[in-house]
Order: structure tokens, then sequence, then C-alpha cells
């Protein structure tokens, strides 16, 4: 296992060091292992947060600030935050008016979310939950009863931080985040696998011409495994999957190419491409797209696409300044 | 080779389409391979441009927009860009007021660059160029009489562009530029190789436990085939020998952690957590700093730091406005 990292324990708090170092727009709390908006709580708004097992950076703590997450707390690499910890950034976004916890579908961290937001009501904390899960490659899979929650998240914490920002209530916060997730899909392909810090072997194995449809974020199976296709063919399956789902005749849709961790950008604009060309051809329209490592799995080559239908609202609220360490526009 | 690719030859073509696709801030002229901001040339301002081999994104296209780059030129994949291709990109930013050419140093950039200017000068295009030659691993390399250019190109592209936005003249501009180069070190470090998409094999090969210190971003050879080390062992040398070449003592800085495109981001803040801590022992002030996949070479896995000794002039146009597709904050 090569890794720029001094020891596997410590490389989450290694890494939550770096970021308050690099972001004083933070408050990171280290040893409760949570990220927050210096400006938190928010007074008067919804507290928007996630979290979830760490090894997706940016996803979530960089998305933390000014119109999206008011905190995050990451669990260690691939495996859910506990239960006090997400209480605990719960309370810390809290400004009298509710919290908002947006939660991939992952088992672990739907059961800790839910004790969290029963720990916060107990302290009358009104707490709402949006479950995230976009990935159509699996019903079911490794850690999910369901589908995976995926690329929706960061749509859903873009716009729900926005609507937060705005003023709207927890019930239309909330409502808003589970349009955004039931509007979207998402699909990832694995080229190469990714090794966790702990466990020091990668988490799969592919032969030297194969590659993964349908990989999740934790390399979990995903529909099939075949020899390497190329760039073209590969957003072929992974937008017919897609659309196979969700229709996307006709649709203004928002767009991510979200590289896993170890695809070069140049390889993911060469994906965009084709994503765009695929789009056109289908009749969709992509109003607003994002290329670049969002949700990461660790230094898995691959890539992952996420299509969410918009609505003139969604977009609005899309196009909303926000100010993060990983994507920040139109302050 | 596994990469997200059509053809080898088509790779810069298609990331070309693709940005255009993804950044309607840019004009994209495939067949030209000229990146350029939309409302290029910027009249009575100065021009700002640069380019190199592809490989490095977002370097340098990513950093095409308003208070940085006005044009980019990429080359295929680790070559140079070719004199017509630069003179076209010179054309295309010329406001009137002159071009700043901003070329790593490497042989056949340097030349073709050279080049491309006269053929400007021919048509009454004044071009001022500056050569970024920070890296202080090696003197002369593979590529390069002297020292590579690398991680310092961003800064200077940064200051350079915020000046021209300022209204400064060509010459201010061109002595900025330079002020920054010489003010900045670079150190790099390599994990693991990388696969130019023509040639199909890895530029160069490591031990399942080796690392290059000093690695140039092409796989050039650095200083050192060492046993691989913690995060904070590597760190410390690279700022080691960034400090012994050029004092960092009570300096204030801006700071760059730069990912080589396959670390992910969790380690490059573990990287940024032990540079944090290096200069704070060593009674460096960090004032500005970034943390990400800015100049990468492919998917190599490593790192490289780049340190500026800022002035109260050079963080104040560090800290102006800058709106590119990589790169943005504060307008």
């Amino acid at each position: 296992m090569k890794k720029l990292i001094n020891a596997p324990a410590d490389v989450v708090p290694d890494a939550l060091r770096g970021m308050a170092a690099a972001h004083p727009s933070l408050r990171v709390e280290v040893d409760e292992r949570i990220v927050v908006r210096a400006d938190a709580p928010v007074q008067g708004k919804v507290g928007i947060m996630s979290g979830g097992g760490s090894g997706h950076e940016p996803l979530h703590g960089g998305f933390v600030g000014y119109g999206m997450l008011h905190a995050a707390c990451p669990g260690e690499v691939f495996t859910s935050p506990v239960p006090d910890q997400i209480f605990a950034a719960t309370q810390a976004v809290s400004g009298g008016q509710g919290v908002l916890h947006v939660v991939k579908n992952y088992t672990g961290d739907v059961l800790n979310f839910k004790m969290a937001a029963e720990l916060g009501e107990d302290e009358d904390i009104e707490v709402a939950t949006v479950v995230v899960d976009d990935d159509v490659a699996v019903e079911d899979s490794t850690f999910t009863a369901g589908r995976r929650g995926t690329g929706a998240t960061l749509f859903v914490e873009k716009i729900a931080g926005a609507l937060a920002e705005a003023g709207a209530g927890l019930a239309e916060v909330a409502a808003a985040a589970r349009e955004v997730n039931e509007r979207t899909r998402s699909f990832g392909v694995a080229l190469s696998a990714c090794t966790v810090p702990a466990a020091g072997e990668p988490t799969f194995t592919l032969g030297e011409d194969e590659m993964e449809l349908g990989i999740g974020i934790h390399g979990e199976p995903g529909r099939e495994r075949t020899k390497l296709q190329s760039a073209s063919e590969i957003v072929d399956a992974v937008l017919s999957a897609i659309h196979a789902d969700m229709s996307l005749s006709g649709a203004e849709t928002l767009v991510l190419v979200n590289g896993m961790g170890g695809t070069p950008l140049i390889e993911q604009y060469v994906a965009y491409d084709a994503a765009a060309r695929w789009l056109a051809d289908h009749g969709v329209t992509v109003v607003r797209r994002l290329v670049g490592n969002y949700v990461t799995s660790l230094e898995m080559a691959g890539c992952m696409i996420s299509v969410c239908r918009l609505t003139p609202e969604l977009t609005q609220l899309w196009d909303a300044p926000v100010e993060t360490p990983a994507l920040r526009w139109g302050r």
C-alpha cells in the first residue's frame, strides 16, 4: 500500500487538521470530528448537515460554507460516523429553525443518523431527514438496503443549502431536498480499485483489461464486469442505464461528470464530451454541469455520472451563491 | 494501459471538446487547439497567455478566465505546443497593450514560444516573456536546461492576470510575473508513475516500496529514489529542500500543496497538515494557501509543494477576484 499518510489510524484526524489549517472559513473540531461553518449556528435559519465515511473528499467537509452545508461529520474511511458525533454536529448548526440531515443510503449511516436525530429531538431540536438513494446500478448492495446514495448528495446539499440560506422553513427545505433526490439518477464505473488505509489491501481486484460497470463508491460490486471499453462506450452504458430508469427525454438537466479520485481531469473532460454528445443525440438539454472530483473513492480510477431533471426553481437554487472549499460561485 | 479515453490520438481534441461543452465562459477552438476567454481580446489591457503539454490539467486551460489567463494553448500530452498555435493564441488575446507569454522552462516550450513571439512582433504585437523555473530539485533535466518550471506557474498566472485586469502596462505585468517566479520554489515527490496515452507504458517504474524525491511533472528523474516514507517525513524533505535553496525564515508565504493527479484529496490534506506544522516550527507564516490538484501529471500519485515569499502587493494581487474553471473567488 502506497499512500501519502503517516499511520492508517491517523489519516482522518491528520486530514482534519489539514482542513482546519487550510480553510479559516471552517471551524474544525478534530477530536469530535466535525467540520462546521465558522459562523454556525446561523440564527433563524435551518441548519443543513451531512456526513458519512471519509475517503470521498471533497464530500462532505469540502461543501461546508455559505449557501451549502452548515456542518459535516466524517467517519473513519468508508465507515459511518457515530451517533454522538452526528448529534454534536446537529447541535452545532441548530439555529432555532430545525436541522436537515442529508444521509446517503447506507445501512450504518441511516441507523446512526436516526439515533442522532432522536438525541436531537430529546434536546428539542427538530430534525428532518432526507435519505439519498440515486444510484441505479443495483437494488441492495454490500452496505445498503435499497439503492445506494452517491452523486445526488452534492445536488441535494447545494440546493437545500441555498433554500435554507434564503430563509425557507424546515419542511420546505426537506421537501426540496427529497425532490432533488427523486429527480436525480447516478451510475458509476471503476477502472481500478482503491485501498482503505486500515485494510492495506485493495477492496476488490480487476484484471489488467477489466472494468466494473455500476461500481459503488466503496468498491461495492456493480452490474457487470467487462473488458475495458472506450470512453464513448462507457458513457453510453452509463447514460443508457440512467435513461432506462428515469427518462431524460426532453428534460433540462444538471449533469455531473465526476472523477472517482484517481482519474486525471483530462480524461474526465473526454468523458464529459462523450456525455454531452450522447445527451444532445437523445434530445436532452444540459443547462448546468460540473466536471471534476467531487464524490470520490480514494484513488479509484473511473467516473460516475449523475443527472438531475431540473425545474426552473431548482435551477435558480443551483445558481444561488455558494462559498465552500470545493464549490464556489457568484456571491 | 487503462484510461478513460477513446483513442490515444484523440485525447487532446476530445478533452478540448469536453471543455468547450462544460464551460460557456470559454471559447475553445478545437482544431487550432487554443482555449480563449469568451470576451478576448480585452481591449486596452495586456493579454496574458500560457501553454504547454497537456496532461497537467487544470493547468493551463482551467485557468483561463477573468483575472487570470486570457488564453492557453495545449500541446499533445507532455509535448510542447507548436509556434503557429501559440501565435494564434497570441493574436486572439492581443488587445493593443501587448501580450505576456508565461512559459515553463522546458527546452521545446521555450523555443516554440520564442518563435511565436517573433511571429507576433512581425504583426506589431509586443510580446514579453517570463520563463518559470521554480523547481529546486535538479539543475538541467530530461527536457530542460536550468531548472524546471512547475507550481510557480499557477502563482505567476494568477498574479500577472490580476495586474493586467487592473490595467497595468506590459513592462509592469512582466516584472511582477518575474518577481513571483523569483520568490517561489517548488519540489515534487512521486509515489507512482504515469502513462502517456500515445506511449502506452509508464514513463518510469517504481518498486512497491519506493518513491522518487524531486520528481518532474513529466516523470523526469529527481534527486533520489528512497523507500516510501511517512507524509511528515516526505514533507520535511520537500520543505527542507526549498528552504535550503531560498530561506523561508520570517517570511509571509503563499503555499500550494498540490496533488499530482492520482493522490486522493484526503491524503493531500494530510500533507498540508504536515506542511503547516513544519512551517510553523520554522518561523514561517502562511498567509494564503491552496490544497488540491492544480498542476498535475496525469494519474501520478504524489505531491508537490510550492512556496512563494509574498509581499503586501503580491498578496493583494493574489486576493483579487478570479473567475476560471479551476480557480475562482471574490468577484
